[in-house]
């Protein structure tokens, strides 16, 4: 198994966490993302879209870093990422897309790239809009993670689920890009509980080997 | 079950079409996003991130259209909208989350709304920068279709999955921002193989009762 990822990469980070998780270490390929090296031919011979993160498994190249994490729970199913009924597994998903489809693809290096090229805005311009973002998707996640009841660590019990996989590099980012993370009380009581775990710890991307 | 929708969301398309292949009818409430009301109290006590699609059932609230068709699927698993192997399910997800996590965040409302008050964006800069994104992922979405050699109508197979139910709704949304669709062949053959289904006609914007 050879995993494509890049240290700061917010979906690369979010499946290191899982594959720690689990306890599966794939062999892991350092895409350059600065230099561009994701859309050299190399690459798009393996992942046509040209993103990373990619895994390839038996012949087979997966992208997509929640449908990686999904695969990964399916074949390693301990601990689970995605415990509890349907209900809540619907929660737990939910609650991982609102950072994963409303969040993070507008903070993503070639939508900054576009905006700077395209619509005049310069560093200050692309934090704004970032921050503009985050902020929305952070304040949604905050008001559903404060109105659990479960009295547990994490955002949806007392273990660490899809959800805070997508949290822990979303609260990365916010940092990254200059968002004062203090308005989310419940979110930062749940990056100290993750942030405590080996598993979480050893995923982050200032300790990655590739990161500069 | 109650399903909050809107004619011309792409996500609301996307459940609407999920309930029709498993047989399911929620009663459907409508959500005016033009009049903003998916901003309103009423609606935000229901779903913090005021955006729809929502699905209440059982006393629960779903959000996110990926997650609420994935609970579709595990409670009503006939006729399966991931069929196969885990690998199989994996390049399933994928396909769909480069439209749902790739290209369908770009082009939405809030995002169109945001350019234009502040990078000084008039329609044709909101249609350019639709069309960019959709171009790039529906390429992505081509190369893999294209690569398939399975001899079926849809994506990945003979029967619809949940990558067709995303990339027919994003097809519509290409028409709607005036992007030429041409270059992408096999997409517009799939198109052709679900528009004939009549659980993928009747749920299309056009054809529901809030339509104008």
């Amino acid at each position: 198994m050879k995993f494509y990822g890049y240290f700061r990469s917010s979906s690369a980070y979010r499946c290191r966490i899982a594959f720690n998780l689990k306890g599966v270490q794939p062999e892991t390929v350092f895409v350059n993302l600065r230099e561009g090296l994701q859309k050299s031919d190399d690459f798009r011979s393996l992942n046509p879209q040209g993103l990373v993160p990619a895994l390839e498994v038996d012949g087979n190249v997966l992208s997509q870093s929640l449908a990686m994490i999904e695969w990964l729970d399916e074949t390693n199913p301990a601990p689970p990422l995605l415990p509890g009924t349907a209900i809540e597994r619907a929660h737990i998903r939910a609650f991982a897309q609102i950072i994963a489809c409303e969040v993070h693809p507008l903070q993503n290096l070639r939508v900054l790239n576009y905006i700077k090229q395209n619509h005049g805005q310069d560093q200050a311009g692309a934090d704004g809009w970032c921050q503009h973002w985050i902020a929305e998707g952070l304040a949604a996640c905050e008001a559903i993670a404060a109105a659990q009841s479960h009295g547990g660590g994490f955002v949806f019990g007392d273990s660490p689920s899809l959800a805070d996989i997508c949290l822990a590099p979303q609260l990365f980012s916010a940092d990254r890009f200059g968002l004062d993370t203090a308005p989310y009380g419940r979110l930062n009581e749940i990056r100290a509980t993750c942030e405590a775990m080996p598993a979480f710890k050893d995923a982050h991307p200032s300790r990655q080997p590739d990161a500069i």
